[in-house]
């Protein structure tokens, strides 16, 4: 009896294998069918699974996983692969609180050997992997499957290199290279517009296969056959149509790289609900205003044209914009080679790609004092996205950095305006903001640069100071609106500058409250309530001080609201602290308060 | 009349262009045989500058310097550069408080068009200058400087690739790519093996001049004309040998990269002063032992052998080293991918280096809690080599990063075992530790694990401890008997971890004592006084905390232990800053004191 679906009885790729070749096909179809219903249905990173359909049967059905280990660069193309690894029904809760990761993820599966969210990783990861099956005799494989888009980032390069000088050890290797022309944007780059990846591959020392139809799955098979049967490092060309198999996906994989719900048929998708512009919109509007009266200003994107907002930017200035691909450490240096020659380049890059570019902040463009703004999108909790998303980071990183400015507006006319600062500052300049909608709140005229390391006192008090910044002013605000009905008064400080911070503002105030709790959508470690903390013990030393943030640990993928309050960034959690905070504060017995000795 | 010295009347390049094509060869003699007598008398950087006498002229007379910008990667070969732009003089006093930084600067000469130090850099910058030049229409040139070893850094890639994608908008970027199959050590890499430099530019787009023959002057004039004379990106492949024109450094240009002073006849170096093993040493030292226990330790390091110990290790054991080129981010994943199938690999990297690593050291190792080991070498001020090589922001970005051990030893004993409590932990760990001369104390016969998190109070004391680090504890304990011969009882403890921190040890003297002043070799913006500020912040509060490290600002080069003085790492400042905080705690008037209260 022929089963209904032979994709539902696949519960791990061991039964992909038992089937006769000829029944593949169908399994592709029956995938493909079943992703795209998913994506309808519940979202989600939609048109790079679709792309390679077959190649995720081809590599399951010709490597015995996971044994041979699979390592998927980025993940958005993993879809196919939780499929066929049990993972087939979870897939309707993906990238929810109670469902799989978006990624990769090496605590779900075994079949996940690697983790991955960021892209370029997957070569090194699968090189050290089979380096380490070569030490231990273990004839098995470990396989990168990399977007040409992945490959624009230096990693990967770097990765390839090394596995063309460890050529002669013969680590099992085998390096699927997916040419479907796209990063989330399309693709970048001189080898993607000379397409020579057997040109490139050769120059690194390393043969390669095809290119093969990555959709022609009898050609894939026997390709993928000969991949395996390779001795040490090997490159498979493929490719593929990102979004094969829904048509408005194929004509637009730009716009269907990820989508929410949608309609079957059409592939219409729903209208946006109504509400505030997102933080990226406003600051896209923000960088078009300020480039609309200065010259000097040039956007940079590493590959995140859309998400950045970067895309909007170059529709109004085509001739002013630089996708450098997936390749940050680049990014940023170029910047501060623009910005030597006087022009003022904004980076816009998410929190925790910037991660990559860290170096280059500190030695290329702070320590030359270069003017280099970067718009930092994406700080803090990203929601679905999950822990390689988060950008957490990057107070702690940035505000180390001798001689830069980091700031975070509380809403998109703040937004503006520290943008404006950032740009006419001359100074190398940081400036985070998070994902999501911004507050809706009106913008005034014209962006007008603000006092470098001015907070901003929205609301004094007497009982206990909340210092806030960026996203988190709104709750502390709330927080004190909650307090005042507690018969506590709290003064809420916007600090807008995590670095300089406003001495005068923060030391009168703990001069005069002498209870601060500070707030940060940020890891607590080295973070701004850290800043804060650093300050008041030279200035104001005997202040009590509270910190609200992330404590050490990896924040799971879940909505954004809820990561909130998981990590105690709601107005209840916040004024509970103030009321601790205050009452540690209060002398035992009645005893003179220690603000009250000063 | 013909001068004694042609080198002498060049004041600047336009006396170079000025001089007949004739008369260059007798300039590149002397400039060779000056750099020789340079490195004679005062050492530095040696080889890469011998190897690049004939480019360096050349670049300088066919160029228009510095109307077109010669950006030179890294700086290690720029001795040469620095004699041609009015710097030929001051070059005895490089690398010294007085004198020019061994790296390019901008502050230093308008020559210097773009600073370095780390490598793979020039490509970036001069790909962002030549497109300024593009967008104001300045009819001028950016050349990029880069070896084969510097090629290897990812970001190098990346550049390459940004300016295939520019090619069609015509930005005057040149590249020179100098091989000489050198990094410091011998290059590494499939490009390096294949040498087919004109097959992976074609496949990135950009035409290939050469390889010419980098000492053939006239060869090398004509094939620079031919680079400036190209429309649009170009490379000049060019074949050099460092060290050209000193025997010793020929034969040996891995020893002769950088040297002391030496005797120029023969190539004899001084032997070198009697006195404690490095740390370096130390760590390679302790490094083999563990690994003669521990099968699953292997080395990585990122084409830094020699700086890192690892050459020693790899006398050892050849099989278990993997020097991954200049490539950071690629090897701190594979390491990650090494240690996913069960070893236990180290990543030897200086701690300015590392920053190139840390997006895969938080979403490949941390995230997946996997067990390597960073071996963090030059952490702190490392002397002459100056502000782009001091690792002074790692405890900043190490400590942010969730699950993440961090760790510094305060003398080659303590080195041992805590890089065995990092090897055997199974966890993330970094592990810092400084340039130069270690204690010379006796080591344990085995290195054995510390319990994770635990400081050492050293020295108990009644009325301020001094919580120190690594490399400043000794600092410390000195500071303590200045105090005890001032009549004050300083109490010492080794923290050892700054995270974890040993909150039973600081909280105890905190509350018992009720002053603390921490001391560490890092910026004070979120660094070890910082974790210490915020652990008390919540444990302790009313302590009153002083902090002693680096100020926000880079550190010139100089001598390192004049460095140290600089930023107040000195027994009589942190003497003086124990009595200004015990002063400033004691309440004015004789009234009971904060700790008197608790």
């Amino acid at each position: 009896m022929i089963p209904d679906s032979l994709l539902d009885a696949i519960r791990e790729p061991a039964d992909l294998r038992r089937l006769p070749h000829a029944s593949l096909p169908r399994v592709v179809d029956e995938l493909r069918e079943r992703l795209i219903e998913l994506g309808a249905s519940r979202g989600g990173h939609f048109a790079g699974s679709l792309g390679v359909v077959e190649l995720t049967v081809a590599l399951h059905a010709i490597f015995e996983t996971p044994r041979d280990r699979i390592v998927w660069d980025v993940g958005h193309q993993g879809y196919g692969h939780k499929a066929l690894t049990g993972r087939l029904d979870s897939l309707a809760q993906i990238r929810r609180a109670e469902g799989p990761s978006g990624f990769l993820r090496r605590s779900e599966s075994p079949f996940d050997v690697f983790g991955a969210g960021h892209a370029g990783t997957s070569i090194s990861a699968a090189l050290g992997i089979a380096e380490a099956l070569r030490r231990r005799g273990e004839d098995a494989h470990a396989v990168a499957v990399i977007g040409d888009g992945g490959a624009t980032a230096g990693m990967a390069f770097e990765a390839l290199n090394h596995a063309g000088e460890l050529a002669a050890l013969g680590p099992a290797l085998r390096v699927v290279y997916n040419e479907n022309g796209m990063s989330i944007a399309p693709n970048v780059g001189g080898l993607s517009r000379s397409g020579d990846v057997r040109g490139y591959c050769a120059a690194l020392g390393l043969p390669v296969i095809g290119p093969v139809d990555g959709h022609d799955l009898e050609a894939l098979l026997r390709a993928v056959a000969e991949l395996r049967a390779q001795s040490g490092p090997a490159v498979l060309h493929v490719r593929t149509r990102k979004g094969k198999g829904f048509a408005p996906a194929e004509a637009d994989p730009y716009r269907w790289h990820a989508t929410g719900p949608f309609e079957r048929a059409g592939g219409t998708r729903p209208a946006g609900t109504s509400g505030p512009p997102s933080w990226t919109a406003c600051f896209a509007e923000a960088l078009m205003r300020i480039a609309a009266r200065d010259p000097r200003v040039v956007a940079i994107t590493a590959a995140m044209p859309d998400g950045t907002g970067i895309d909007r930017f170059a529709e109004r200035f085509p001739e002013r914009v630089y996708d450098v691909g997936i390749a940050e450490q680049h990014g940023v240096t170029f910047a501060a080679g623009l910005a030597s020659e006087g022009l003022r380049p904004v980076c816009a890059i998410y929190s925790s790609f910037l991660q990559r570019g860290f170096d280059q902040i500190a030695h290329d463009v702070a320590l030359q004092d270069l003017p280099v703004t970067f718009a930092i999108d994406r700080a803090g909790l990203v929601g679905a996205d999950g822990p390689t998303h988060h950008g957490v980071l990057d107070l702690a990183y940035l505000r180390a950095i001798p001689g830069l400015v980091v700031a975070a507006p509380r809403d998109e006319n703040q937004l503006q305006h520290l943008l404006a600062t950032a740009i006419e500052s001359g100074r190398p300049f940081a400036l985070r903001f998070p994902r999501g909608a911004a507050c809706g709140v009106a913008l005034d005229p014209d962006p007008k640069p603000l006092p470098i390391g001015r907070g901003e006192l929205l609301q004094d008090g007497t009982d206990v100071a909340l210092v806030a910044l960026g996203k988190t002013v709104p709750v502390a605000l709330a927080a004190a609106a909650r307090l005042a009905a507690a018969g506590v008064s709290a003064a809420v400080l916007d600090a807008r500058f995590v670095k300089p911070l406003d001495e005068e503002r923060l030391g009168e105030l703990a001069d005069r409250i002498g209870v601060v709790l500070t707030v940060e959508d940020h890891l607590l470690a080295g973070g701004f309530g850290s800043a804060v903390l650093e300050l008041l013990a030279s200035r104001s030393p005997g202040t009590r001080v509270r910190r609200i943030g992330i404590d050490d640990r990896f924040v799971e993928h879940a909505e954004q609201d809820d990561q909130w309050r998981q990590v105690g960034l709601d107005v209840a959690t916040i004024a509970d602290a103030a009321l601790a905070a205050l009452a540690a504060s209060a002398p035992p017995g009645g005893r003179q308060s220690e603000r009250g000795r000063r």
